[in-house]
């Protein structure tokens, strides 16, 4: 069996925490999940007990790369990978998967987001032990999670046969699903939430791409032979842009022959707005999740964020955010937090983009 | 008849505006009156019709003098004076008092609080020009605003007979009552609120002081002889903390013989809280006052300040508060504007004074 790779995807620029993350500093960077540390930092951290340092890499925008590697500065410094334009997942993926296999074809590669929470660290990290046993029989796996409520933002993925214990055939994959089969799916049980984790070995995930992307096999086999004068970097850069803007779900997964699932139910979240912030942080007898300088004075379950050097007061409130920062605040009911896009793009529109 | 002063009592600090109002900065000085000019300024203009700049006299603390000055440089600057501490209003009115008989005795005073509203300038000189007819005949004049609502805030003046048009005898002072005789005194009809603005001559007011006040009566003399000496700064310096601590209302008025009201109906507010800053606003459909660079989505009946070089967003609410300055935020649900003291108060009880 291959070595075990971490590959780490950090792309992500969302809005859905603004004004607290921006284009320069996206959620990923950001301390989310209710501990002091990035959330990209708790993923690295997490695996650990698996995986040096020196075999993580981390796949990131060339804007974000500098800021990436400050914050993990133990990881070697090619080992993160700058995308000159934001692609989607399957070329991350798969440049990723070439740039492992120069050194070790049959490594796995343990594929996750940069930007998920997770409460039961040890009880992720024995599902993670099981995918890396599976992706090295050659499948290629993904996670399953359990669903907990009727989530019509997920993918979801339906458990087939039991082939080694808690490793199950993926029946299929399902697209995000209206509210009433989200419903149905919550009952059926044997659907679970897509969790954007993937495991397989790089020359499982490369083949796969060359039956299923070819494009994308010749561009990453061109990167391949670059690589060997030294020149990868200058080819990425005039050619990433081509690469075709798929997700590995759309473009591999979903059309592949051997995926398993392994379903797991370790407190997982994707930290995907302020109310989970709300949810993952440490809270006040009132319920209420206070960071910096903050006076709340008959105040309830609300979550609020004062910059250094300043004090936020709020009274009389209940189940609101308010996130201040130096250049913009942000005050809506927790129950909005959806919605921050509409403030994102009422800014865009009226061209204040300095302060996204 | 004598010339007419103007005296605007001008040494607030009052908390109820906070975090836009600090110590440093109070109410009067800020433009809550929904124009572009402080209260303060707002009030000197509403006098230029009847009262030229050299006869406006301003009292304030010494800490808000330069500031004070500053805001209306169209007065000789002697015509602010400022009290080393802040007594209550019988010795500001009594001070002023006695530098403008130093002058000329038989002026008529003007006394207005800084702070005030007044939607009908024209109604409010009209019952100004018959409060200072009545007070240059040697009565002592308040201005009763008819009440709007039962007002358990302000004290009231009953109203007795009409001794000239549109001036009327004081039957007696009451002081702030609880709800139910609030609303007694709404339904009455001849109970109005006792709006904090005087008229009386100098000379009388400071027979007044002497005969109901004689400590206060023998320091203003005191004073009058240091001025003659060009000591009266020293001696107000060494001397004015030793002075009552009593209101005009039950230090005077409330003692004194020939007392007159002159009921005016023009508009008048307190400006008492952010809720009545947001009444007084211009407001839009939404019936949101916004100030600076503020991005409402879906929010109304709302008022949200942006400090300068800041972006306010605003998602879902509704009949909410926001005031951001540059160290300090602020927000509650309007209902609670009464209860900003809480705020203030555990600031100050966490020693965070540098905020107040």
């Amino acid at each position: 069996m291959g070595a075990t790779y971490g590959v780490i995807m950090a792309g992500g620029s969302g809005t859905r925490f603004w004004p607290l993350s921006r284009a320069a500093r996206p959620k990923q960077l950001l301390p989310l999940g209710g501990q002091d540390v990035s959330l990209l930092r708790a993923t690295r951290e997490r695996l650990s007990p698996l995986i040096p340092a020196e075999r993580i890499l981390v796949v990131t925008s060339e804007a974000l790369a500098a800021q990436t590697r400050a914050e993990l500065p133990e990881l070697p410094p090619e080992n993160v990978l700058a995308e000159p334009v934001g692609r989607n997942t399957a070329p991350c993926v798969g440049w990723a998967a070439s740039v492992i296999a120069r050194k070790d074809p049959t490594a796995v590669m343990a594929v996750l987001p940069a930007d998920h929470h997770i409460a039961n660290v040890r009880g992720f990290l024995s599902v993670l032990e099981r995918a890396i046993a599976a992706a090295a029989e050659g499948d290629m796996v993904t996670v399953g999670v359990r669903p907990t409520r009727p989530e019509t933002g997920y993918g979801y993925v339906e458990l087939g046969e039991e082939i080694a214990p808690g490793v199950h055939r993926a029946r299929r994959f399902v697209e995000k699903p209206d509210e009433l089969r989200a419903r149905q799916f919550l009952t059926a049980g044997r659907f679970l939430w897509n969790s954007g984790m993937f495991f397989f070995r790089a020359d499982v995930l490369l083949a796969a791409v060359r039956q299923h992307l070819p494009g994308l096999g010749d561009a990453l086999a061109g990167y391949d032979e670059a690589a060997k004068r030294g020149e990868e970097r200058a080819l990425v850069q005039s050619t990433y842009a081509t690469l075709p803007d798929i997700s590995l779900d759309h473009g591999i997964m979903e059309k592949a022959a051997r995926i398993a699932v392994v379903p797991g139910d370790f407190g997982w979240s994707d930290v995907g707005s302020w109310t989970t912030a709300w949810e993952l942080a440490d809270r006040d007898g009132d319920d209420n999740a206070l960071f910096g300088d903050v006076v709340a004075v008959d105040t309830r379950g609300s979550y609020v964020r004062a910059p250094a050097g300043k004090v936020v007061a709020v009274l009389g409130l209940e189940d609101v955010v308010v996130v201040d920062t130096e250049d913009a605040l942000l005050v809506m009911p927790r129950s909005r937090a959806q919605d921050v896009r509409a403030v994102v793009n009422a800014l865009k529109q009226e061209n204040k983009t300095k302060h996204l």
